[in-house]
C-alpha cells in the first residue's frame, strides 16, 4: 500500500490549493506582461554543462542529474530558470538592445531549501537584459513589489543590499581568496569577533569597515551611518548613493511599502554584481521574491550583458496569500434534450461553470458549490436560485 | 561555445510561441472549469513503483529514473499525468461518488514518441471518475472536443473504437496470452495475411471476425457491417451499441465534426477498457488528443473506479493552431516625474502593456508592437496614436 506515498518534500496539489496557485501564476504572467516583459519557457531538462557553467558549486549539488539516453551525455533538471533565460538573451535573441523576459514553470532540487520547503518550487521571474543603469534595477523591483501586491499578502518590506559594498572592500583589504570567503561566511553569520580575527592583517580603515558592516541594518539612517564609517572608496560611495536612489524612489511610489538596508546582506553573493533586494510579507518568515543585478551571468554564453531579475516561487507565494473566493456554479441535470444542451453550451460559452448532475449521483455533494440551478418550466430551461 | 546547445527534441520556446502556448493552456483549463472539472497538480517526481504499478513497459523505457539522495529509493519523472490523477482520487480526494479533475504540466520522454516529436509535451488532460455510465464517456469527448475548439485548429474529426471488442473477440479465441499478443501485433498492423494464419485454430466465426476488424473503418455504416459480420457476442453487441450511441450524440451536438470508426484501432489497448476515441485536425498527421474509458487505472492504488478521460499535448496543440494577434503596446518615455509613473501605473491598471523606453534605449525596435505612446502635454499625460 505504499504506491501512494511521495517522497518526502514533494507533494500533491489538490484542487482548492491548485486553483489559487494557477489564479496567482496568471496574476504574475499578466503583471509581467504589462510590463512589456515577454514570456519564454525554457526546457525542463539540458546538457549538464549549459545548466551549471558558471554558476557555482551550490546550484551543481541542487541539480538532478541523469544521462541521456540518445546521447549518452549527462543531462541536468534545471534547479533555477535564470540562467537558461541568460542563454536565451545571449543566443536565440540576440538582440542588441533592450530585452525583457518572463518564465514561469518548475524547477527541482536534489534537496530542500529548508525544513519545509518544497523540492519542486513553481519558479516565475521576471529579468531585463542590456541596460547598465539604475532605472532598470528600479524596474524590476518595482514589478516584483506590484507582483507580490497582486497576489495579497499584506504589507511588504524590501530590504536592500548592493553585492558591490563587500566586494570593494574585500579588494581593498589584501586578503587571499580562501581568507575572503571566511570573511564571507563570518559576515553571513553577523560573526564580529570572528571578523576581528580574519581583519587583523587588513589595513585599519578596511578592517573598521568590514567589522562594522554587521551593524548597518534597518532604516534610511544606515546610509548615513555607513558613509560615515565606511573608507571613500568610490566603488563605495556609488554603492551606497544607489541604495539611497533606489529606496527613495520606492518610498515614494509605494506608500504601503516599507524599505530597509543591510550592508552585510550577502545571500548569493556569487552570483549578484550590484543591487539586491529581498521581499517580506508578514505571513512568510522567509523572502518571499528576491533579485538584483547579475551582470555576469551571460557571459559564460559567450556574451556578457547588463542583466537585473527577480524570482519566487508561486507555491510558497500562494501559501502566504489569502484564498480568494471560488466563483459559483450551476448544477444541470443530465439529459438527452437537445434545448437543455444547448442552454448547457450558452451557459459555458458565457463563462459560467455549469456541472451536469450524471444519472444516479444526484444526492451527491458537489464539490463546486452550486448556488443556482439549470431547471425546465413549460419548455424551457432557465436558471433558478437553489 | 556548446554550452548553448540543447539535447535532441529539447527546445527552448520563444516569445511569440510561448505567448501562444499560454494562451491556449488558459483557455483549455478555463473550458475544463466550465465543465465543473477541478486543477490538480501532481508532482513531477515520484517513487518509481508508484509512478510505474501497473501501467506497462511502454511508460517504464519512457521513464527518466533517478535516486533520492534523502531516502537512497528510485524516482522517475513523470511520462503521463493519467496514474498520477488516479492515485489522487483513489487516495487523497476518496471521494464516494463522481469526481471531476483536470491538469496541465510538463511531462519528459526518455525517446521522442515520433520523429518531431518534444521529449517535454506539456501535457493537459480531464478526467472523471465514480461514473460507469457512458454519459461520462460522452461527457468527456464533448469537453474534449470543446477544447480543440476553443484553440482554432480548422475542422475536427473524431474516431472512435472500443476496446471491448477485440478482448471479447480474443477472450473466445482459445489462443494463448502470447498467441494474442501477436494477434493484437497483427491488428495493429493491418496485417490480413498475417491475422489469418494466427486465427487458424479459432472457433470459424471468431477468426472471421477478428480477419475481418482490419475492414472493419470509415463511417456510420461501419457499425452495420460489423453488426453483420461480427458474432452475436453479447459484450460485441454492446461494444457497438455504445458506439452508435456516442457517434449519434456527437454528430448532432457538433455539426462541424466528422465522426469515423475504427474497430481494429488498439492503441494503447492495454490501458483503456471501454469506449476509445482519437480527434484529428487538418493541420497536424497525428491525433491532436485521444481518451477513452479505463477503469482499471485505479486498482494498484486500492481503488478500481470507473474512469474516463483525455490529454492532449499544448506544444503540439498550438502548434496545429493559428496564431492569435499579439495585443499593441503603448510605449512611454522613462522618468521619476511622478505625474508620469501614475499615469503608467494607471494604463497598467486597466490591463495595458506599457513599455517604458529606458534612457540610451530611444532608437531601438520594440518587440511588442507598440501602436500608441504616452505623451505630455502642458503637464498633462495622455496617450496617442503612433
Amino acid at each position: 500500500m505504499s504506491a501512494w506515498v511521495l517522497p518526502d518534500h514533494i507533494a500533491d496539489v489538490l484542487p482548492s490549493e491548485a486553483r489559487h496557485i494557477e489564479e496567482i501564476r496568471r496574476d504574475l504572467l499578466d503583471m509581467a506582461r504589462c510590463y512589456g516583459y515577454e514570456l519564454v519557457m525554457p526546457p525542463l531538462l539540458e546538457h549538464l554543462e549549459s545548466l551549471l557553467s558558471g554558476t557555482g558549486e551550490a546550484l551543481d549539488l541542487q541539480t538532478f542529474k541523469l544521462v541521456d539516453q540518445l546521447s549518452g551525455r549527462m543531462m541536468g533538471l534545471r534547479a533555477d530558470s535564470t540562467p537558461q533565460v541568460a542563454r536565451i538573451d545571449a543566443h536565440l535573441l540576440n538582440r542588441r538592445g533592450v530585452a525583457r523576459l518572463c518564465y514561469c514553470g518548475p524547477v527541482l532540487h536534489t534537496r530542500p531549501g529548508g525544513p519545509h520547503a518544497s523540492r519542486e518550487p513553481l519558479q516565475f521571474g521576471a529579468e531585463i537584459y542590456g541596460h547598465a543603469g539604475l532605472e532598470a534595477d528600479l524596474e524590476i523591483l518595482t514589478l516584483a513589489l506590484d507582483a507580490l501586491r497582486s497576489a495579497n499578502v499584506g504589507p511588504l518590506t524590501v530590504d536592500l543590499a548592493n553585492a558591490r559594498i563587500v566586494s570593494a572592500l574585500l579588494k581593498a583589504s589584501g586578503l587571499t581568496a580562501a581568507e575572503q570567503d571566511l570573511v564571507h561566511a563570518a559576515l553571513a553569520g553577523k560573526d564580529a569577533s570572528e571578523l576581528r580575527v580574519l581583519t587583523r592583517q587588513c589595513p585599519p580603515d578596511i578592517a573598521i569597515a568590514i567589522q562594522s558592516l554587521v551593524e548597518l541594518y534597518g532604516d534610511a539612517r544606515v546610509l548615513d551611518k555607513a558613509a560615515q564609517r565606511l573608507p571613500a572608496l568610490p566603488e563605495v560611495q556609488q554603492a551606497l548613493s544607489e541604495l539611497q536612489w533606489l529606496g527613495k524612489h520606492i518610498a515614494s511610489a509605494f506608500d504601503d511599502v516599507s524599505v530597509s538596508f543591510d550592508l552585510a546582506d550577502l545571500r548569493g553573493y556569487a552570483y549578484y554584481t550590484g543591487t539586491r533586494f529581498s521581499i517580506y510579507a508578514p505571513a512568510a518568515h522567509d523572502a518571499l521574491a528576491r533579485g538584483g543585478r547579475y551582470d555576469e551571468v551571460g557571459s559564460v554564453f559567450g556574451r556578457k550583458r547588463p542583466a537585473v531579475g527577480f524570482s519566487l516561487d508561486v507555491k510558497e507565494l500562494a501559501s502566504a496569500a489569502q484564498l480568494r473566493p471560488l466563483r459559483a456554479a450551476i448544477r444541470a441535470p443530465w439529459g438527452e434534450d437537445a434545448a437543455l444542451r444547448l442552454a448547457i453550451a450558452a451557459l459555458r460559452q458565457q463563462g459560467e461553470t455549469v456541472v451536469c448532475v450524471l444519472p444516479g449521483h444526484e444526492s451527491e455533494v458537489d464539490e463546486f458549490q452550486c448556488d443556482r440551478e439549470l431547471k425546465e418550466q413549460s419548455g424551457q430551461w432557465s436558471v433558478t436560485a437553489i
